[in-house]
């Protein structure tokens, strides 16, 4: 028989499982939107001008199988020994069924941040419980629901410290025994400020001199100390106190409320979350009532709903940058959601008993340990310590800690003498005597009487977790089910489209997701030897390479852990080339009205002045404006940061002309890369005429956004600017570090890595393609019932497309609200609401979803644009329509029905399933009730008899 | 600070995870019960005199932690090479999205088989495109929904055969190039039912000799063979055409239909499904319409609910031997469900035309292979072969497979001197090199231009796969959310309490769980060496050890891979003793009124005959019937066939006497181990008594029911049966087989193995002692409301209770049929329906609930019954009330509600779940329709297009 050519490849992964339309949709779809094929369509909307010259090309894209066997063997270069570094990274225990039921389902992993709390109830709960967990644990009234690393949420405390207190000095104390990497995260942050950094004992502080003071607890060597009396004298001076304080700690140790701090941070990675050479791991910061409006980050609230139920919601959302803008103090509303769950979770599974049972387990072997170094001689110290001891060892040190290694344990170096032993919740009788082994101590027969060494005076008094959540029953069966009650409360991309603009929610795929829960990933301490990390130096210099080719630029810097952390790290950057250059004195931003509220955010917090830009009438940069700015400001001017392709989803063709120009009058160019999902393989940052751009990983290299975090932002520079990248103390550099570890979150970077090798650059450029397609498609299907603002000089959108509803709110009554909520019904969660322009609706549909998903929410959005002729044309009333009592809830179906429209019409408008609806548990929340009423801590059991039933 | 003991025990897997009740609980439960604590209720529950002497030692039980390292040390025994050892089992590719969205996901594996149809219509979808995958591809009209594996699947086609064949010959014909485990398993099977086997190569067939025969498509050895003309033969003798067919290479190859087959069966292993040393691994059967109610095993069918929407439910159902008992045939109800899902969905994912392209690209490198082979001079057989070729290198034979092996490449042994290669999915460019450096070719510059090697007259004329189902978009965004969609449609264990009698419904905890997936467990072939499989050697031999110390026998035979195997296996152990001892005409079985419908379904397997076993007004053993039918049938006494605790959920104190009967007239005791779970520890079948058991480690020892299979049915045997346990023909025995993989499915045993080292003697103790305690609880709630059935001589039941429901046939016209529906609105599965006593229910709640679902399931029932009273006291219609209607469903609060109460009463009664309520698709299934009006396989297109909406 003759051979018959295979012409379907069933192991495509590129256009079989990542790109949604199939080719036969996409040809239906080219119809629709009136061009001959997909060139076609990016000639019209990609200028020629902005286009890369050549082709991505990453060799042969490899299919799943190949990627994991691909990734198994760059795995196993990393070699994983037991971890004793400590230095706020803790070997801990995740219950499989928390890795099971929450990190590995796609239901808690692929949702967005609930921004729209109808549909995040779930997730809400369980921050929720994050920041009860986090207030009782430090004493402190108020919690938020996480962020990024402790070392940034210490930096994060400096400057809320500063905007409180009374005190006017212009200097910050930290303590020496604080984190190497807090310390120098801080530093990183206060220069750019004017903040006078001054590091040294806690008894040399002098609380006149300073607007606030930072303490670790317990020192980074092991120390206690009760800083009730030096916070005194802080308050005295009108200062502010801020504790970083380990969360298992607290279980046993007097807490900073006790002490009289005012803000208290840390890290919950030890709350069962892995290491993952250095994360994700959610921070955390608690403060006082008084300060509540002044914290940073998220926080979930307490509100109710229209019908008068409770339900949870994100509170005082006004403070974050997007609203805020030029305005804004600080980058962080970004959050580590789906670690902090994981946290919670934690929290919930043990119970304050359980929690307090394995500290003082922990605490336990260290007492023993440190017997055994002390009746061999050693000295030990500190005197009294929770879980972590220094040893002076002398000339021995480079000895000891080979003699570890060869144990399977890494011990930290510490100074050029001394040696750290931190011990966690998974150390084991064995791991002690190998730590012994190490020192040279056989200790046969162990004696040892079981001990504390805490001193009576720092002995916790307060009791905490004690609301019911906090007590359940913990039989795997009760949490399992608890973890999909609040699963099935949200919706995520599991169940439908997240048409979110900006947001790119695109395809999480279980290919790429499966590795970052490999032992070999996941427990890897951020300080472990370079040599036995040669898996991730694998990952990460080949994602960097590759990114490098995607973007035109020199180098990346894996180190922000976030986007608005990589746009602060790329100002910073630039900022340390003009001071290398003499032009340290250049301090003038031009950012245009319409840049991501992050930017001018970011600019602030490097020290810069926002100079705004006009937008054009077509949304485009106003060329005439950034001139004229541009030339005023010549002296001075340190930079531009612009968006490619606009936030208002056009591809500007003037962006080079803005380059030349920032660049003739001496500043440097931002390429903000919130938008790269419309350039991978068209066009590149680098080649337009930027010096830096971030990446969001999270959207462009599908990470998932994990309900809201975690997130990473790495950049890319020019080669002019590598020198100048962010440091760290672990790793070298001139410059200091933006974050905690090294590189940020590594272990999430397998899924970029595995991302772009099974897409190969032919299939990342045509998951550019079809993302403009899909954007195009919705666009051209929606033209006509809305109006869509904002195309290219051809007609054309990039990869999203912005629809005007607020001609509505004239002829109906109604707002960008109402419809998001409307959208609701029918099983989506809403496009971006409002940005970048007010009363619009910003929708990005990804390559990810298929044709018949697209055409799911056209029927949506038409079918309400019916509604609202309806309202217009005076058929249904203004107050009291599907829109306005939008959404509806399975509650709605079970009482009186009053309405003037029928229950099949208020509960089932075109898109939404019929087995399958989605039923948010909650109506239209009130957002006024809420932070008028701010509730952020667990409400009393009363209120959880229903949820029980 | 002085030490403080810590008497908290976090990692307490046993009464932290494992076991539902919290100590507090306990305490309140025991005092509903009315007992002073656990050891009083055990004492007056389970006689002393049946206790075991000696408490279960299995040292100290691991930690989750600890397991999982244990398991990995484990694990890494197991060496896993490239196999192509062929027969039967091949590489394949499990697509992520599968594994983690099915394989990985508790609300498919924790289901239970779909009995209940109105909460299983998810699985039933999936399964229902298992059928017609199925049909398709053997063009054959109608298929189940899966069988245990091939071999099996072999025998059942031969008893099958030989019911409706018109021929009344005497012997069944198989093909020598059938898989020699399936001859085997045959071999066994036919033994017993007096069927000659004759096994020849098909040119010698004497048609009119037999009822039936069977080939194997292609041969074992790769022989490719066109059975057209005899199987017209065959039929032109009135016999019976079985063929035994690779489900992938039918994509390619002319199908048993086309050929005229009767019946078609093979493995559907290599769609997605791991090696797993063996198994599980979903079986297929399909064969003509005319013979469809003959077919053995589950069959999907549609029907219509009460409002006439499309409804999938188990079609046939009478045919199972828990209906027909004394009349069953065959045993094989059982199905690996979770396995035929994956299968299922394999073939969605690819569609038609991906596995065409699978199968093309397999046989083409087959074909690259042997021509390397012949260029050097090889002699390769057969001329056509579709992936299996067989090379004669006579002295060469070992010499080629130990290089193989240094290459990493199993190969297959055939005779002394030939070497079979089956490719598969997974074999690439590279592996084929490895092969011919194996047979000392070095093979540079490889020239071979692609051709086919497929007999003209065998390829495939017919299309297959055209429903739309196997073409929807295949983007994994549409796949995964239609996995999630189907999912959301069933109520599992990660949903609620499952408290089905018999079938013991606990926890499958996820750190159990974890290893199976685990490349280790999963990527064995069931024949490689035995020095690469000693992780599996050490996971059976050590759970073997401690189920003898369990259960008080000499050895296990973890070979059966269901519960019924396990009887079938016990009884032809029995047998063999018999034989041995030359009481060969032994022939008779003493079996209970009450026992499990296998029970008897399994002695006539065996060709015993079944004499029934009057039960006590109070459902023990009538010991008079025992002891007459005993001694009447003394000199033909095979055995008896008891279950203890009894079915009727009774420790009876008669055990010892029965046991004793039946060996003073010669007989052999099987005890089965349906109900171990209220023995483990507190008394041991062995000691009791028996001389056999099987053990449903999917019951007691935690391995997941995965919506209706797999399952595990090891036996356990006393030391004068042991050299009677079943062999194999890879591993020797003087026995045949009874499965086709010697271990069964031992990819599950680490499950089970797991919850051993996790729970500890005492643990598992406390575990069973635990699930009295919550059955007694519940029989003690519901007393009064309902009538408990059989309780001990101290008024106490086992692990389960029985209530009668048949007063309210009389009373209010309710059935027990009704209160099931009822349970669907109150957020339950129903308990076992009318077994063993019909009109009753009988509820096993087992350890693992929790005393909050133990009182929302009472709350229900307590409910129902007052519903039940309305009813009787004229207060609410006999026709048109809540139980009637039930189960509601969402679209009934949609409609006009014109019922006689209200919308609340009839959605949310007592029990139901609030925000988080579980909403069947369907209303109650007309089980009588789809008997009917038999459809198999998924329905045309525009039925579809609701569930698309």
């Amino acid at each position: 028989m003759p051979y018959e050519p295979t012409d379907y490849l069933p192991y495509d992964f590129a256009n079989r499982r990542h790109i949604g339309p199939s080719p036969a949709e996409m040809a239906e779809m080219l119809k629709v939107v009136g061009v001959a094929d997909l060139d076609a369509l990016i000639d019209e909307t990609v200028p020629r001008a902005i286009r890369q010259e050549n082709p991505l090309d990453f060799g042969k894209p490899l299919s799943e199988r190949e990627l994991l066997y691909r990734m198994r063997k760059t795995a196993s270069k990393n070699k994983v020994l037991t971890s004793l570094i400590g230095q706020g990274y803790h070997g801990t225990v995740t219950p499989p069924a928390i890795q099971r039921n929450i990190l590995e389902n796609p239901a808690w992993y692929t949702a967005y941040t609930p921004y729209q709390p109808e549909i995040s109830q779930g997730r809400l709960e369980a921050l929720l419980n994050f920041q009860t967990m986090v207030s009782d644990l430090t004493g402190l009234e108020i919690a938020n629901a996480s962020l990024l690393d402790e070392s940034t949420a210490c930096a994060e405390a400096m400057t809320m410290a500063q905007r409180v207190a009374k005190s006017k000095a212009g200097a910050f104390f930290v303590d020496e025994n604080c984190h190497p990497q807090n310390i120098a995260v801080i530093q990183t942050r206060a220069a750019p400020l004017g903040i006078e950094v001054i590091v040294g004992a806690p008894e040399d502080l002098d609380p006149s001199a300073v607007f606030g003071a930072l303490f670790q607890y317990p020192g980074t060597h092991g120390h206690l100390r009760d800083f009730t009396d030096t916070i005194a004298a802080l308050h005295d001076a009108k200062a502010i106190a801020v504790m970083a304080a380990d969360i298992l700690a607290l279980t046993m140790l007097k807490e900073p409320g006790a002490m009289g701090a005012d803000i208290a941070v840390g890290t919950t990675q030890r709350f069962g979350v892995p290491f993952g050479y250095g994360g994700p791991h959610a921070a955390y910061m608690a403060t006082k009532q008084q300060y509540a409006r002044n914290m940073p980050g998220r926080i979930v609230g307490v509100s109710i709903d229209s019908h008068g139920n409770r339900a949870y919601r994100l509170s005082l959302q006004t403070r974050e940058q997007h609203i805020r803008r030029e305005k804004a103090t600080s980058n962080v509303c970004t959050a580590q959601a789906l670690l902090a769950v994981m946290a919670s979770f934690y929290a919930v599974f043990h119970g304050p008993e359980g929690l307090r049972a394995i500290a003082q387990r922990i605490h336990r072997k260290t007492v023993r340990l440190a017997k055994g170094l002390e009746k061999a001689g050693f000295k030990v110290e500190p005197d009294v310590y929770f879980d972590t001891v220094t040893v002076d060892v002398g000339l021995l040190q480079r000895g000891v800690l080979q003699a570890a290694v060869r144990e399977g344990i890494n011990l930290r170096r510490v100074g050029d003498t001394r040696v750290g032993i931190t011990l966690d919740e998974c150390t084991r009788p064995a791991t002690i005597e190998k730590v012994w082994r190490a020192f040279g101590i056989v200790m046969p027969d162990d004696d040892f009487a079981p001990e504390y060494r805490l001193p009576e005076g720092l002995l916790r008094r307060s009791t905490y977790l004690e609301h019911p959540i906090f007590h359940m029953n913990r039989a795997e069966t009760e949490m399992m089910r608890y973890m999909r009650r609040l699963a099935d409360r949200d919706l995520a991309l599991d169940r439908a489209m997240i048409p979110l603009g900006s947001c790119t929610m695109k395809l999480n795929a279980a290919a790429e997701m499966e590795a970052i829960t490999w032992r070999e990933f996941a427990r890897l301490h951020p300080f472990a030897p370079a040599d036995q990390a040669q898996g991730y130096a694998e990952v990460i210099g080949d994602l960097s390479a590759k990114l490098c080719e995607i973007t035109g630029y020199a180098a990346i810097s894996m180190q922000p852990n976030s986007g608005a952390q990589g746009e602060y790290a790329g100002l910073l950057t630039i900022a340390a080339f003009h001071r290398a250059n003499d032009q340290g004195h250049r301090n003038i931003c031009l950012i245009p009205m319409s840049a991501h509220g992050t930017n001018p955010a970011s600019a602030q917090m490097v020290g810069w002045k926002v100079v705004p830009v006009k937008s054009a009438a077509n949304g485009d940069i106003d060329l005439d404006d950034f001139r004229a700015k541009a030339a005023q400001h010549a002296d001075n001017l340190a930079g531009c940061m612009i968006t490619y392709p606009s936030t208002h989803g056009v591809f500007e063709e003037t962006v080079r002309e803005v380059c030349d120009i920032t660049h003739d009058h001496g500043g440097q160019v931002y390429i903000d890369g919130a938008n790269m999902n419309a350039m991978v393989g068209l066009s590149r940052p680098g080649d337009l005429g930027g010096d830096v751009s971030h990446l969001n990983l999270h959207k462009t290299f599908c990470i998932p956004h994990g309900g809201g975090g975690p997130g990473m932002g790495p950049i890319g520079v020019k080669a002019h600017l590598v020198p100048h990248l962010p440091g760290h103390p672990s790793t070298g550099g001139t410059e200091g570090p933006v974050s905690a570890a090294p590189y940020g979150s590594p272990s999430l970077l397998p899924i970029s890595w595995a991302y772009c090798l099974m897409m190969g650059g032919e299939g990342l450029t045509q998951a550019t393609r079809v993302a403009i397609l899909n954007a195009n498609y919705i666009a051209q299907r929606l033209e006509g019932a809305y109006k869509v603002l904002y195309r290219g000089k051809q007609g054309r959108v990039a990869h999203e497309c912005i629809i005007d509803t607020r001609p509505f709110a004239d002829s109906a009554g109604v707002t960008v609200d109402d419809i998001a909520k409307r959208l609701v019904d029918c099983g989506f969660h809403a496009p971006t609401m409002s940005w970048p322009v007010a009363g619009t609706l910003m929708i990005e549909p990804t390559e990810s979803e298929t044709k018949a998903e697209l055409d799911r929410f056209c029927d949506a959005m038409l079918a309400i644009r019916a509604e609202i002729r309806e309202i217009e044309e005076g058929r249904i009333d203004r107050d009291n329509n599907p829109l306005k009592n939008a959404p509806h809830t399975m509650e709605d179906l079970v009482r009186e029905w009053d309405r003037p429209y029928t229950r099949e019409q208020g509960c089932f408008p075109p898109g939404a399933f019929r087995v399958d609806k989605y039923w948010p548990p909650v109506n239209r929340v009130d957002n006024v009730y809420g932070d008028r009423n701010l509730v952020c801590i667990c409400p009393p059991m009363e209120d959880y008899a229903e949820a029980a039933e």
